[in-house]
Order: structure tokens, then sequence, then C-alpha cells
């Protein structure tokens, strides 16, 4: 497979194409400080061995803000320097941090805008940004990637909404100046062999923003200042984000934080467009700077369809190594099917959203990390047999219920899978070992027959032999819907 | 080409795959009536000969609005009859009029939700669908187009923000219960030979609302109900729209208007994902009911691709054939290059959103229809030369200014047109001739050497010689930007 072929980044190889994007974890303490738990969580996720690891996002001033990692002190190396020693004991991934600069913002919803900012304030930011990246080379990192994307400070000079009347806003040459002058700054701080990578939006996703005829040129621009990487995101911005009275903003809340985490009302690989347009744009300019392109891409399958066509060099895997690390050593084993796969209900962001730390609504309850097992026996169904039910419930819902599978270490959860008329088998949900034998499917539709089936699966994915199969026929009346 | 092969849709027969989309023109009066600004308009566009001409969409039932057709009534049939007359006299084009159902809005911000409707009301919404249907079989329409998008009642009631408690509203199957009413409604008062298309979204494009995975299922139900085709659009909700204070919410303010109509940020074809999705859906369950895309579609090039690659049957073109009529004979006469191009600014959404009758910025000022030329003689520029000059100006801007042109009948406008890099000449924008010989481009970028050439054009499109070329070379300093 493509997925595992090595490539070159500047000085730092990567076996494999596969990149864990920066998430917020909200494990870290407001000190900003590496703890345990920040340990744990990136031990755990190196195990897996994605090619390239981004550290979650870290302060590169002293703004103060939630939980978050920071990198703008000196003092704050020494934890790094761990954290990567510990990583690097059980993995062979690079391991870079993400660092960014954000403006203010108040419960009142009040938030400081690019227009606000003095020249001596714009200047301090550029050398944040190298004092950083400076840093994380002396903490040992293999690179750095530039925060230059979402609701933060340099992609809102990057936006069509920074009305800046200087030099740093208003045509897509001044809104770009902040973004090069820091580019320019970090390579002067680190190197030429310090590989510096850039995540950005290919698109604002909101009204009055840049789509890709803008973007397209950003990426240019970038990869002529010599990014070694663009990592292709959308939207994340405040502008149209809820305000929830008495709380800071939160930038996901809105269309373009849907766009930034698709949902499981999108279609997987929703933002692909987007890296190919960038990848294309650079490509005819003669440029090869790999693109990374992210946004729901959940199976292998999708992951190499996307390299073999050209849409993009490396593949962004967010929730999808969040519900599962092992996810590329399964995949390069063949074992793609023990992935536990992301369902894309965005518990995460909401545990992000409301400061609380971030795990997966799949682990099991009360784990702070993914599950570790080398267990290879799969659950098994009662000698009673699953027991599979599927009825009708009022308002248009299909319920499912089935008896608890047995295992040996541990269940952990059930895939919930489908087949309409006759049609492939899908996986459509999976609920929690701990919490239900019971599901209802709002999208089933009438003038169909369904037929479900369940897998149950434990700590190490091992799957059951799929249960009994339950078929359910919704008759259509002649009005079209179901009575 | 693909374009131009016929194409039978029920009883139906077109004689291309070009669809005019329904475009809201506000050239009607509170009346309803269709008046004579309506027949000159569609007498207009119906020269063109796109296959089918969808008429803007007009009321189902009695409810305040503004300028807006009516079909709520049979008092409004006549005057559908002498428009449909003098079209046809003109014109081989289908004629099908959009029929809708809106709820109310008021302009304190206040707007009535589906959760507002009783029952009574809903059933009455799905006679009131028959009955306009049946009128418009009376009237002498080839069919008629269903409206079931945007912010209007029966997307209203599709939309995943239908929280009804009833059986019209929580499940898909509930949420799809409406529309399936209508359908089956209107085929029994019309017959099975009345061609019956719908559009709908395929994509709410605001937080909380559908993507594609309910769509295919949407699309597959209204296939199965005997739609004729399905036409796909996007966004144009109120949910996101912004509400100025005394003002009606006009319902593509946010971004899922600008989704609706992609501006000029936007790459072209935006929405074909979205099309390509629900065809796909279809075929895979042994449904070919035609397919029509729209959203930013200008070139013949990306029409014909889009046929022969399979991700539509019909190709819709709103804005493009408001720019120019005769876009379809052009380019089956080989002419595209005397196509008057949609430059995407949506000057006629503005107008729309002000109530004010709906133009090109484009055509000649004062004009309330796209020009008539038969002429062949294109304009030429002074004997002194185009004189094309380029500077720069503050603030990352390229200025151009030229010569006037001069011809026969009377100049239409300028093309400006720019190579960066040596690449191939781009259509950046247009300028109308009674109005400018400047031109500022706000995207170009430092470090690229691009080149300018202006061409001039006619009433039918004919082209002058190019300018000469003018160069500028924006030099980039070590810090990326220019200076």
């Amino acid at each position: 497979m493509r997925l595992f072929d090595p490539i070159q980044v500047n000085s730092m190889r990567l076996g494999n194409r596969i990149v864990l994007p920066a998430m917020v974890t909200r494990l870290s303490g407001e000190d900003g400080l590496v703890n345990q738990d920040i340990i744990d969580r990136y031990v755990r996720l190196a195990k897996g061995e994605p090619g390239l690891i981004v550290i979650e996002a870290m302060a590169i001033h002293g703004a103060k803000s939630g939980q978050l990692l920071r990198l703008g002190e000196d003092r704050f190396i020494d934890g790094h320097r761990e954290l990567l020693r510990r990583m690097r004991a059980v993995s062979p991934s690079k391991i870079v941090p993400q660092i960014i600069h954000f403006l203010k913002i108040a419960r009142s919803g009040w938030r400081q805008k690019v227009m606000d900012l003095a020249k001596d304030e714009i200047h301090l930011i550029v050398r944040q940004y190298g004092d950083a990246a400076e840093r994380a080379r002396r903490a040992g990192y293999d690179g750095v990637e530039l925060h230059m994307a979402h609701a933060y400070t340099v992609s809102s000079f990057l936006s069509l909404r920074n009305l800046r009347e200087d030099e740093y806003g208003g045509s897509l040459e001044n809104r770009m100046r902040l973004m090069g002058e820091i580019l320019v700054e970090v390579r002067r701080r680190t190197g030429n062999d310090f590989p510096m990578g850039v995540r950005f939006d290919a698109e604002e996703c909101i009204t009055d923003g840049y789509g890709l005829n803008d973007s397209a040129q950003i990426a240019l621009r970038m990869a002529k200042l010599g990014a070694d990487w663009i990592s292709v995101s959308a939207g994340g911005k405040f502008e149209d984000a809820l305000h929830k009275p008495g709380q800071a903003i939160y930038p996901y809340t809105g269309y373009s934080g849907d766009r930034c985490m698709p949902g499981r009302v999108y279609q997987d690989g929703y933002n692909l467009y987007l890296g190919a347009g960038i990848k294309e744009h650079l490509n005819r300019n003669g440029l090869s700077t790999p693109v990374v392109t992210t946004g729901k891409i959940r199976t292998a399958e999708l992951a190499e369809r996307i390299l073999t066509s050209g849409q993009a060099d490396l593949i962004g895997l967010a929730r999808t190594l969040l519900a599962d690390p092992d996810w590329p050593r399964k995949v390069r084993a063949g074992r793609e099917d023990q992935v536990v796969r992301c369902i894309s209900i965005n518990v995460c962001k909401s545990l992000d959203e409301n400061f609380r730390k971030v795990r997966c609504y799949l682990w099991p309850k009360g784990s702070l990390h993914a599950p570790e097992s080398a267990d290879t026996t799969p659950p098994t169904w009662p000698t009673s047999g699953a027991g599979l039910r599927v009825f009708e419930e009022p308002r248009g819902h299909v319920r499912l219920s089935w008896s608890a599978a047995v295992d040996s270490e541990g269940l952990y959860g059930y895939w919930i899978e489908r087949s309409g008329e006759g049609g492939p088998w899908e996986i459509v949900s999976a609920v929690r070992a701990d919490m239900h034998t019971t599901f209802q499917d709002s999208t089933a539709v009438a003038g169909t027959a369904y037929r479900y089936r369940i897998r149950a699966y434990d700590l190490a994915g091992n799957k059951s032999d799929p249960s009994n199969i339950a078929v359910i026929g919704l008759p259509m009346t002649a009005s079209g819907a179901h009575p």
C-alpha cells in the first residue's frame, strides 16, 4: 500500500503517510506544563506508529487560557524533552509540536480582532513564533508545525474578514504579510534543516470568507517561503460561532466548526477537494511540497485512494486515531477489521467545548486513554445466541435489542451493521458494551427491506461472529411514507 | 457534444441538457400577475434555447409577500397562458413553473416554523400543491417543478432542524412525510404523463443541518414516488441568515446563501459533489431519474465534463444564463468566445435581497433585460492602440488603465485577462464599458510576474483583438511579501 511508503520531509523521514494532526486534549493544567496525563496520552498514540505525530497546539505567548500546553518560555522545555523521551521509547513516529498564537476572548462575547492590533504587537507575534520554534528545536522535536488555521491569529490575518487598512490587511498580498514574516523568522531561527510545516484553512466556510481561489495562492506562498508540508483544514471560525451567555465563545459551534470536524451527517472525506485543489495548484507551479489532507477519513480504502489518485501526499487522521491509536499498525498488518472505527458523533469535540478532558465516546467507561490489549480471542455470543430483535417504534424509528456477548478479557462494544435492499453491510453506528444492548435507528425509511446484524468487539478490536440477522420491512403507503 | 443530446423526461423531450433553474426576478407586481416585464424577461431567456426553462417560484397560497408570481387561484392562469404563447413563438424550450409554499416572516425577525403548524394547516399545503400543479397543467405548461429547497416550507420539514414531535418530524421518515404526500397528490391531480420535477437541498450547509447521507435517501424517495427529475441545490436557509433590523430576513445572507449561489471566492462547480452523490445513490438503487446539477457552472468545458463523467444528467445554469441568455446557442454554434460570462459578483442576488428588479451587473446601464444584437463586427481599439498600463497602488493592489475601444453599434464591456508566471490567460473579471476604463486587481501577489491584457466586447459578445500586453513583476522581499 502507498499508505506505508516512507516519505522524506526535509531532514525527517516519515515511515508512512499517516499523520496525527494536532488535537486538543484538555489534559494539561492551566500551568501549561507537560504532565503525566499528557505523556500517557501521547505515548498511547505513539504506539500506533503513525508517520508523524503533531502534538496539540501550544501557546507561544503568555495569554490567559484554559488547559493548554505552553512553549512561550524556556522553563517549559524540560517537560517536552521528557515527553519526547517517553514517546520515542515506544515508537518510530516523528514528532513535532504545533505552535499557536491566539487573541483575547472574554466571557461577555467580546473578542480582540486583528484590526485592534498595533504594529508593535504584530511584530512581537513574529518574534514569539521564532522563539517558540527555536525552543521546539532545543527540546529535541523533529520539526515544528505553525498553526495558521481556524479562529486563531494568523488565520484571522489571512481571512477575507481582515479589514486592516495598513500593509497587514485588505489585499491578498497584505493579508499574507504576517504569515510570510513568521515563516521567514522561524526558518531563520531554526535553520534550513529543521522541518517546518503549516496548518491552515483552505476554506473559511463562513460568509464573506475566502475559498479555494485565495487559499491556493496562500499555499503557494507558504511553499515558496520554505514550508516543508502544508496541512489543510477548513472552517473553525469565530464569525459563525454561537455565543452562550457567560461562556467564552467556542469557534467550532457553527457550520464552520462542522466543516472542521465533519459529523455523521456528512460524507466521508468531505474536505478532500480542498487538499486536492491546493496540491494541484502547487504542482502546476512546479512545487511538490507535501500536502496533508484531513476531514473524516476513516478507512484504509479511502486513505489509499486519496494517495493513488494524487489528491494528497499525507493522510491526516485525528478522530480516527483518537478512537483507535492502533489503526496504522492494524491496517499495515492486514487487520483493519479489528479497527475500532470512529462513528463521528463528536463527543470528543463536545468535551473540548466544555473544557473537559477529551476522550473518545467509544472508550470504556472511566478510561482516560484508548484501551490496550494483546488479546486475540474474540468475544462470543451466549449459547442461546445473540437474540437480535428489531421492531418499529413510534415517530419512524427502528429499535434493535440483543443479548450481551461475553469475552474473556473484557467486552468493549457492539457494531451495528445494516444492509438495505440486499446491498452491502455497512456500519451504522456503535454502542459501548457497558452502556446498552439496544440501539435506535432514526434513518431507516419506508419502502425498504433492512437486514441488521450485530458484532461484539473486545478491547483489542477482535470481533465476534455476526449475530443472527434480523429483518424488517417498512411498508410504504400510497402516499409514500410509512403509516 | 453531450450537452446538445436530447433527453426524454416523461412526456417531455428536451432538445438539450441545459436547464434554466428558477431565478427570482422581482419583475412582477405584488398582485402576482404575469406582466409585460415578466413576459419580456422570459422571452429573452427563451431565445437562447435551453432545453428546459423553469419559471421563477410562484406562490400556491395567498400569503402576503413582495413582488412574486402567483398560481394560488384560477384567475392567475390566463397570464401564464399568454407567457407561454409568447415564449413558444420564439423558442423550442420546454417550460415549467416552479411552485412554492412558504411560511410567514415578519420585519421584526420573527418567523413561523414548521413546529408551529397544526395538522390541518399541513394538509392544506398538500392540497394547495395539488391545486397549483393542476392549474399549471391547465395553463399549458409542459410540467411542473415543486420547490422543496432552501428556506421554504417543504425544505424546512425535510430539515434536521424539524423537531416536530408528531409523524411530521423527528426521524428521517417523518421529515419526508409532507414531501411524499405532496408528490403523490400532485401526481394524482395532474396524471402520470405530466412531468413533475423537484428542487431540493442536497446539503443544508448550516450547523445541525443534514448532509449528503440524508439527502441521498430523500432523493431516492422522491424518485420512487415518481419525480421525473431532481434538481439539486444547497443551502439558502434562514437559520444562518443575518437579520437586518426592520427588514424581513433574507435567507441568502449567511454562508448557506453563499453555497446556494457561490460567489467569486469559490471554485467553479463547488456543489458538483452533491449532484454526483445523489445520482450515484439513485443509480445504485436501480433508478435513473435525471439529476440536474447547479452551482457556478460557467463554461461549456465544465458542463460537458460533468455529463461525460456521469456526475449529472442535466446542467443548471442560472446566473450564467442571466448574464448571457444566448449561451446555449453560442456554444452549440461553436462561438463560446462570444459568451458574456458571469463573473459571480452576485449583484443579481443583492438586487433580489433589496426587493429591486433583478438584473445582471454586466448589462448596459438602464437595460431591464440582456441586450440583443445580430452584429458580427467586433469592437476595435483606437488607432493609437489600447494603451493598457499597469501599476502598483498602495495596500497591495494592482491598477490597470486603458483607452476606450470603439464599436459600430455600441460597446458593451471589457474582459480583464491575466496570466501569471507564463501560465494560461484567465478572465479575472469584466467591467462595463459605460463605467470604467480602469480595474483594480486585489488578488495579485508578490513574487509573480503577471501579464495583463484587455479585450473589448460588443452587445453581441464579439470580442476585439487583445490589447497590448502590460507586464508587472512584484518583487518578493526576504520576508516574503512585497514591500
